[in-house]
């Protein structure tokens, strides 16, 4: 056994002794989303020890249907820390996106220019295969806790206190990580921390229907109606989404309505968009949003509790995966070598990725999206700068070159 | 003699004769800028009549102060007319443009990533020169018109009437050229036509300077202040740029303020932004405006005409001349063998690359500017995003070669 310092724990049960109320342990990381699994992962392989707190239920989280394309650099990742088993097997490797406009389908060949592919894996099958890789190397992970705090966070003693089952527990640690999301508690626990946002004035309506897909590679369509995206999660289930206005309510979208907005807006000649039973939808908002720091002391944010993109480009996961990455290998040199220049770099490096990422995002939902505008004569304009953009885009080696890198992912180390 | 069914005139004077009250040219062109004179040495060339009628006066048309930067195709298109004497002894070629953000520079090398240049020329030098061999060749072209009206446009007899010296002349024509810029009066002429725009809350307060210039090849700067440009005329004289309020006035803006500001945004260590008289300051607006269509029967609209852009990416000019280019082969294969084909495409033709240079513009200014928003968290979101997407630019090859060939220029001819 190579963590240090820890009891060793029964999987995600914590044992109600006295003893338990004041425990340490190396790291606490806040989130048992994939960001913090992953990390917990990282840790226990350089056995360094951990214990994740989750706020909400083992279902919930294992219930979560989120993104779904995961970059070169992720799989390279997860494979490097022996992960990829169940991703192997059902993952799907695309070599490449669709863009569609005006009637015409492109392919943008991630192999032929960049050498690289992406993944089709959903979020929900990379964290129900971290989990149960959790339980079975008997990982300490706590769910259905409330009152989540940090604490201590400038000294060198943080902890974690929290309610479990009606019954206070504090933990102390070394570093404290930040993995628990958007509405988590960790990014308010920052002083001074302002949030640097855009918000779209559109959201997408997205559905998982019990058909096989109808296309190969993912489908980004323009349509003057809006945009539309053919992508999927498996073989058998497609997953679609639709651009609807910000205030749209999934009421007012039947499954009819919803497919025909589909064949509308994805059609083109010589290609059959296939209908199936509608197994689920929903209506997600769109966000630009980053914090302006991702360290403070002993605490440390990863993946969405840092910021948070809108979907187009597929970046949420792989942010993520890349900070863990990046803060997994700051947290051995710190906690093992006595080296804390990563830990004290982290902030600014995953910041400096993190806001390439997020002009890529904005730049591929500003090509895609219907945009509104003070008149017709500023939407029109905007919607025939899109169309050049994307002849010029889909006619330019250099500039699909530039999609693709970015598409398959930018590399995961800073320079 | 190779023009047709035109009496010869010597140079800009009109023979003030009973008969000249109704005359016939084969192309009547609207507008003695660049794009009006340069179509005029095409035609020539091909021994196609023509005569150019402007409202300004001569040395109104030769003042103005314009765009200064030709793309390696404007370079050749004009070496082909054998235009280029002037330019060769007075054009300044670079070989890239800096990009400067968060107290860097870094040199975007043109000749390296796609093999080509750029030429510094001015507009008013190239008027210069298309007017001085429009007057050695005797070409027919009449300055201070007034109530110019083209007329006729749907049938095969189009025709121009206006007023020249108190006295109305009308000339018919096998086309008319509508090369009178943005306040023309041809546009206007096409019946349904829809601009499309995007308007920008800022402007460019520009001067010049005489001072040699502090840098071999043109700086765009981002600053938290506003956008700054450092630009040259000659190897004596410099031109600057400073991002202001779309409601600036002159008047707030004192040479010293200017050169602070200038000293501000464009500082970088180790280099001097050296001050020298200021000779000439205004503010031009920003706006991106393209016509809905650029073709109505025997009207053709050229360059401003149809279309404008914002100055980041010196594609106004540019765009003008390649429109000459594809109009002038069209006019050519149209009246010399009767294949219309080329002047039925024209419009749309033009309009897909324009859409290009558009788009490219728009992604220029955007990078390059600081922007409004609805509040703080927005606008440090939007210079951030620009500082990533700077970082992302000037750190991949691929990116830089995308912006290489887009300044640099896409191709006149289209596929």
């Amino acid at each position: 056994m190579r963590r240090r310092a820890l009891p060793a724990h029964d999987g995600s049960t914590f044992p109600r002794t006295r003893e338990d109320a004041a425990l340490r342990t190396q790291v606490v990381i806040i989130g048992a989303g994939p960001a913090g699994l992953l990390l917990g992962h990282v840790l226990h392989r350089a056995g360094i020890g951990f214990t994740i707190l989750e706020a909400r239920s083992r279902e919930h989280v294992l219930g979560r249907i989120r993104a779904g394309v995961l970059e070169q650099g992720s799989v390279d990742a997860l494979t490097e820390l022996g992960l990829d088993a169940d991703l192997r097997e059902h993952g799907l490797t695309h070599r490449g996106i669709h863009l569609q406009f005006e009637g015409a389908r492109r392919h943008i060949d991630f192999v032929d220019l960049v050498g690289r592919t992406v993944t089709i894996y959903g979020q929900q099958a990379l964290v129900r295969h971290l989990l149960a890789e959790h339980e079975r190397l008997g990982s300490d992970i706590r769910f259905e806790l409330a009152d989540v705090t940090p604490l201590g966070l400038d000294g060198s003693s943080p902890r974690v206190r929290a309610t479990d089952a009606g019954r206070a527990i504090e933990l102390d640690a070394d570093l404290v990580v930040g993995a628990d999301g958007f509405h988590g508690v960790c990014r308010p626990a920052i002083p001074g921390l302002r949030g640097l946002e855009r918000s779209y004035p559109f959201g997408w309506l997205g559905i998982l229907a019990d058909v096989p897909p109808s296309t190969d590679d993912l489908v980004y369509a323009l349509h003057p109606d809006g945009f539309a995206m053919h992508s999927m999660r498996s073989p058998e289930v497609s997953r679609l989404y639709l651009q609807v206005g910000h205030d749209a309510s999934i009421d007012d979208w039947s499954d009819a309505r919803i497919w025909d907005a589909l064949q509308t807006r994805l059609g083109v000649a010589g290609w059959t968009l296939h209908e199936g039973e509608v197994l689920e939808k929903s209506i997600t908002p769109m966000r630009s949003y980053v914090a302006s720091t991702m360290a403070h002391g002993r605490l440390f944010l990863v993946g969405d509790a840092a910021h948070i993109v809108p979907p187009t480009g597929a970046k949420g996961l792989n942010s993520a995966i890349a900070d863990v990455v990046l803060l997994g290998r700051a947290i051995v040199a710190g906690l093992l070598r006595g080296d804390d220049a990563g830990l004290h770099g982290y902030g600014d490096a995953a910041l400096a990725r993190q806001w390439k990422v997020q002009q890529f995002s904005e730049w591929m939902t500003d090509l895609l999206h219907v945009h509104e505008g003070p008149d017709a004569a500023a939407r029109e304009f905007a919607y025939r700068s899109q169309v050049g953009r994307l002849e010029y885009v889909t006619g330019s080696r250099a500039a699909r070159q530039s999609l693709a890198e970015q598409y398959a992912g930018l590399p995961f180390t800073t320079e």
